[in-house]
């Protein structure tokens, strides 16, 4: 045990990922306090069953009235309303941060929302699966994955130090880009696949009066290239739209990428098809991909 | 050891597959005789260190006069020129087989070269990989594996039935459709799917000044969709063309596809957007993919 790092920590929201913080607040002692703010009645005895705070409490408002560090571990859309639903009662001076998987949107309201009030840092640990029940939170999901801290020009440096310290306490290296930055490269390496991959499944059913028969001719590369396509759609829903115009790029950067493969392709010459795989399969294996439970 | 099925096989290609099939030949007794017939010189050792053939040569002509079975495994552009080399030598009333992944062009051009002097059967064990050599051959890559055979108006039964028994004792299990009906599904669940993990790591490469910093953000669900995307350029260039018209119809749907899902995602409604993404998990989870090793 260390000394704690934070007076009081409160989490808005007691998922997989809220969840799995404070129970790692709580096993490390990384505040003298952990209080889980939760909407439904009956979390408050999961909460507790979990050893995932001190307390937990329905009454939003007063949780956050003396914390020194606030979480947000909500979906996105639910992140404003209740930023403004605590923004009178939260303390002065206090800082404000999230677990999004989208950061533009989320800072940007973070910000317009608690002013100078307190100290809003966006932060996005890449832990966690597409269950999002407390249930099986855990604080090992955090262990030498990465989290992105996503600084702004208005961000204090204290609070960005304490953020960082917080989530390397819980075991996580952390990178720090721009909220826009992060935007964009998720929307590559995540966001995009997912629509690809949606999309691929899609292709067959429509191609098809039996997709099932189809997919008997599936191997491994059909399973792996596919298997995020049975993620939540509620939650793609929400990170679609969170990071829309960034995504919409990308996507149509996709779109534009396979107009000019199909133009190769129609022309049937060996070397230039030859030329655009091999250019994928040398950025492929030249990339040092990390191989833990990231989303 | 059984009863040997066929008095001479000769196996035109001894790579992976074609050194699979003659060790496995080998090892069950299949054959009185089994021949490699090899392009280099320096390939007769390895065929014959292997223990894949009871002879090894670069003769194919003589290899194929006194085979009651061939088999062609060698690249798919590699077919017909072969098949014109050996068709005044091959003996008549012989049945010509191939492991091609691609089956109308091949079975169509095996047909019109043999005419009515051999009987033509088109054969796709899904079993293998990217690797090509000998060196990796083994008869387990069958196990449990799915061997379509397709069969055409032209195709004769007894021919098909022996076929099927050669691979039913390789360990594989038989499945039948038309040369068509089969590039169809694998274009859909193979071939599209390439497609589309070299078109996302090329979107990558074209959309960021350092890729490589970009794929560090990458997660499992990453390294899974873009996986197959290590490919080999070249077999996948012979594969692509193979199956050129086919493939090319099912890469326009979808692109069709993807134009469908971009004018949805740019409308913003979460509701149609949800409704996209549920259908792709429901067809993903209701089909019950194979585990195993195919390609």
């Amino acid at each position: 045990m260390s000394a704690p790092m934070f007076d009081q920590i409160t989490i808005i929201g007691m998922g997989l990922l809220g969840g799995s913080i404070g129970i790692g607040c709580m096993q490390k002692g990384l505040a003298r306090k952990v209080i889980g703010a939760v909407r439904r009645e009956s979390a408050i005895d999961e909460v507790m069953a979990k050893t995932a705070a001190h307390e937990a409490t329905l009454d939003i408002c007063e949780a956050v009235r003396t914390a020194d560090l606030v979480i947000f571990a909500v979906p996105i859309p639910a992140i404003a309303p209740l930023a403004k639903t605590i923004a009178a009662a939260i303390a002065a001076n206090s800082i404000v941060t999230d677990v999004a998987s989208v950061k533009s949107c989320v800072v940007n309201r973070m910000e317009a929302i608690f002013g100078k009030r307190c100290r809003v840092v966006g932060a996005h640990p890449m832990a966690g699966s597409e269950k999002r029940s407390i249930a099986i939170a855990d604080p090992a999901i955090f262990l030498n994955n990465v989290c992105i801290i996503t600084p702004t020009e208005k961000t204090d440096k204290e609070a960005i130090n304490r953020v960082s310290g917080l989530w390397e306490a819980l075991g996580m290296s952390v990178k720090y880009v721009s909220p826009e930055q992060h935007d964009q490269c998720v929307a590559l390496v995540s966001h995009l696949p997912h629509v690809a991959a949606f999309t691929l499944i899609n292709t067959i059913k429509r191609s098809s009066h039996n997709p099932h028969q189809v997919i008997d001719f599936a191997g491994p590369g059909f399973r792996d290239a596919t298997r995020i396509a049975a993620s939540s759609p509620e939650l793609w829903t929400e990170i679609c739209l969170a990071n829309k115009e960034t995504l919409l790029g990308v996507v149509k950067a996709y779109q534009q990428e396979l107009k000019s493969f199909i133009k190769t392709f129609e022309k049937g010459k060996t070397d230039e098809l030859c030329r655009i795989f091999a250019e994928a399969k040398a950025l492929k294996e030249a990339s040092n991909e990390p191989s833990k439970d990231k989303v």
